[in-house]
């Protein structure tokens, strides 16, 4: 599988200036969810690079430099391939062998796509309210609930679903692998949100599914160690997609005011511009640099570096949503108008501060171990 | 006409919750013109108000009271009504008696639409690089030229238009009232704007437009003092506006967040959300007092309200920018679909920072008084 | 006693000409407590305003706007005046006749210098810890304990001292008059505070201190019912010293920004300078009209404004914290030494984001309202 | 010389542990410059590091993490080595042989103290405005004129003064090497400054000074080659500075957080103290990492960084100013005292946004390379 750094980024600048750009608008507009592309993408080996599958000394910076580069020119690709590393981690990490030959090669290369379903309409931020149930019945488990804003929904074929097997609590949560076309699964419509739109997310009701129990990803009652080892990564990856995405609107902000006279001046002459624009480069460059420490030391230390991550995360994420709100106001009235990208991105950052763990529960995570 | 406050806000109640809840989410989403409530507010008076038709003792504290209000349920109807205001107050300050008699009626009842036609492509903060030009030929004027972010384009009637009559500058400009079904006046496609959607907003291209001479507004070469003397009236409105945007949302939030469960609490009794509604609530109330002083000082003494109009301008509406972020990050995941209304109130948000003097052109005023 | 606005306001930009501005620097240098000066403007009747002893439409109002203006001048001076009226609240509210006949109007008029004494240095938010003890012996209460953070400790001649006489928690505390020469009270050395240093501050020591009986205010176990009768007072006329001290630092800042010369312009006219101080400008007027609304409301209507007094605390000091620093820096090196105030006032401002219930407190008092 | 960083910092943390801790205070009030410590650790070769006097691999990293070091212990004494080094830099990069025989090895290890002579009553940020003036006599140059803001005036024996030689603005200066002793070297009394009071700044009136030819950093004329060798260095080591005192004032705060009970709980157990903590060290990190950013650059490409620098400067020193006025509230009234450092330490951090270069400055800086 290819790993080097030089080849991965160069293909992603290639795939980015003759498939990408073409497209964005479009699919965003429609909906579409760019199926080829994540998977040339994946293929390339983004993926297998965090999930153990390559040795490079970096595979964490890498992955999210990757991801940096795609989120600067399209956040919903960015975010897919991010998604389907995180649908296939309790996979690599804690699948048998059995599971692993038969799924785990067209998850990383992203022909099948997957999705984790994980939040419920009553348990978002508190997972120990999770009320899907698993009940064993023979060789197999049969699971009925809700899980909600389920990423990748309507597109994946294979979902973790995480249910209750054991008593309340997070100790008695399971992650089961399922097909997708399972009998009762039913894929409800697509939410209708603000942005990233071409990202398909929507409520899976589980209605009297069978699962084999051959389909447990770890060990019963154990659901929340195969969780846990994708939330570090799973920060780190929306830190990646926040920077890249605040540094596309600090790129169109900054060319914008160059190129905009008012009052006889560029506008990038005037410092209630030009000031503004300097602090949005700078918050992004330390949102960068945050990342890219969290990423080295996950690199060097293996998983200690929960803090570092939410750190990233809330950092990042809370820059993409103040660059990308002053990038459509250096723009006026252009910029509130979808002629140009950047009111899309400020609906799009929006939802970094929110999703795999809101900025609250990051505070959270950093202040447990002050 | 009507002018007791009492009854004015109370007739606003009752067409909020008999006319107004029930369309708003259709209306935005179908991006449909509320014309007939446009008419039934304008006909309680409120342009009136502020255009010197009415004499009661605050007009300017009711007129903002009022369209706060409104803008607590639905933004693009108190804009509109906003809008409307201003797109008559030449007409009714600087308007002859025989077009006062033709057009004012209809224009303060709301039943004919008016538009303001002022920025341009390459004029937006700064008016004197108006290129639309209007040429003396026998008694009529021959207008050509692009005015772009018109609103109302396409619902309004009445075009004031702010052309060049006179040299380079500022002090070249004159205003015409233009029948927008005028020969030459060419509505554009509507604007793809981030919100406010029921409210079309589009370029109007002027092609050899005839307009007799008698339309025109004030004085030649002094269609400055005709835009000025609304610019006031904009800031205020826009300032109400954005207090009763950020009111919704943080009723909607402090409603969710009383009634949403996690960690096996309501989330409101997380610090972590209650000292942000807290923040939310004390900006809201000081930008709420901020422009209520500006209201009595211009309903005391007048014009002389520049700075505070502005300071109530930028602060209301950065507030408003600030508060509705906040409001969809309380809700989370649910926040940011259209299941509810805080995404789009975040969306509609930014265009208060933008028009009527974009906050940058705000704070060059505040300063230039200081 | 006078009571006229324009009378109070006259006498008090008379004595600021003639008596305060020529000893502010010195006082504060040498941390000397302006006794002369307190008892002069207490004497134009300002605690009375509030304590209900004089007839006036809008007492509060009137009372902030005075402390406001010297806050301008000299904040030791004008929180001294507040700390009197505050500390002078129990004997006017709750005290007998006897005690009042005996003591009011000396602390009205200001010769007769009080303090409250209410934190300990276990029980500074949290008023349920206070320690010191009062134990009943025959006609007498004998107090020991150590109250910290007293304000005018040193050069008041009478205490409000909070004691346990009941059970645990704030529902067993009583306040009593005591006299500060009475044998026991030990005065400490006066704190090293950051700023506000001509007002003296100190730990108190109570150390088997008699007192009679009748020198309760309120009744045995309803202390708090004594100390609450200030807490909005308390806030308002803190959110008063904090508009202006900022008002003061944006005074300074503006005057030499437009003296300062560098790169062959007005440093004013750069917008990097220029909007800082119209941000500047705009909250502390927002933060002004919080205040005069908090204050109309409690002359409207009296107590119910505990929201909209934690309100205005929160924003004005928070303003003044902020402007004050942003003063500094316009300054540069000049305003970081003491030939220019303004490095005095920054290490003020932080004094009130902490007195009077802290910020963080006044977050609590409104999200409890929400 | 000594170059391995493991050395360094393990002497550094000796001195700190065994010979700064106990002086910090005393000297603070005291206003005593730390000579001998200050000596102590140049002599572990900090300036040498970053003036090409040693070989190791990332030698403004070292320098760097050290100052940052020395900071969270006593920013006065960071500055001061941070100072010398910046004051040998001219003579180090444009010395002649002869010069540097004479004086480089006791300006290196803090032997000769030295300070620049740059800034003027007038040119503060625009050096253009330089006033002093070095006219040609015979085989010397005489220096006539004021410097203002001059650091380790009083304690420096040896001055590197700009001064006019050719004609207007920046292409006529030229830095010379003067002796503090020289006949009409003028020392003013020190400046009365908010913080870092150990470390002595003042004026130095230059009258009639004579300096021979040879005491010419660099060419004539071409002083502004001098000057810009160390700007970069001088925002590295201000940021430096900035990160450790800000990591200075966390620790403090998250400890006092820990040990403080009120309302029954440790107050870190409440989110509005726990999430404001989690914040403050969220800003740190990203200023820590942007600034080592800047030296990984510095170390590995030369001096291409002044971007970098100046985004490391403007983040770090805003972050510490924040850092440390919340640390003070977190503390409370104690906080306010001299009891505890967080009082100095907010005093201090508003120096850092002010000198070399203010954070306006830097804004422009990073600006003009968007």
């Amino acid at each position: 599988m290819p790993c080097e750094p030089d080849h991965i980024l160069a293909e992603i600048d290639r795939l980015v200036s003759e498939e990408v750009l073409a497209i964005v608008e479009t699919s965003e507009r429609n909906e579409t969810f760019p199926s080829a592309l994540v998977s040339k993408i994946c293929s390339l080996g983004l993926p297998g690079l965090v999930l153990g599958q390559t040795k490079t000394p970096d595979p964490t910076t890498l992955f999210c430099v990757a991801i940096e580069r795609l989120a600067v020119h399209w956040l919903a690709l960015a975010e897919a391939v991010h998604l389907q590393t995180l649908a296939t981690s309790g996979l690599a990490q804690h699948g048998d062998d059995k599971l692993k030959n038969e799924f785990l090669p067209d998850m990383l290369n992203g022909k099948l796509i997957g999705s984790n379903c994980l939040s419920e309409p009553s348990a978002g931020s508190d997972l120990s309210q999770i009320e899907t149930t698993a009940t064993s019945r023979g060789d197999a488990y049969v699971l009925n609930g809700v899980k909600s804003w389920v990423g990748h929904a309507g597109v994946s074929g294979l979902l973790n679903v995480y249910a209750k097997t054991g008593g309340a609590g997070l100790g008695g949560l399971t992650c089961f692998l399922v097909d997708a076309g399972s009998p009762g699964v039913q894929i409800q419509s697509r939410e209708k949100k603000m942005g990233v739109r071409a990202l398909p997310t929507a409520k899976i009701v589980f209605e009297q599914v069978e699962v084999p129990r051959s389909r447990i990803l770890g060990r019963i009652n154990r659901g929340m160690i195969v969780a846990q080892s994708f939330f570090v990564q799973g920060r780190l990856g929306i830190a990646a997609c926040a920077v890249g995405l605040a540094q596309a609107a600090l790129n169109r902000a900054t060319s914008y005011a160059k190129a905009r006279v008012q009052f006889g001046s560029k506008i990038i002459e005037f410092q209630g511009i030009s000031f503004l624009l300097a602090d949005m480069s700078t918050e992004i460059e330390a949102a960068r640099q945050l990342l890219c420490r969290a990423c080295r030391e996950r690199d060097a230390r293996g998983q200690k570096t929960e803090v570092l991550a939410a750190q990233a995360k809330l950092f990042a994420t809370d820059t993409a949503m103040k660059v990308t709100t002053h990038a459509v106001q250096v723009l006026g009235a252009y910029g509130y108008t979808s002629d140009e990208p950047v009111e899309r991105w400020m609906r799009e950052a929006k939802l970094l501060q929110i999703i795999e763990g809101t900025n609250q529960i990051q505070r959270v995570t950093i202040a447990s171990r002050l």
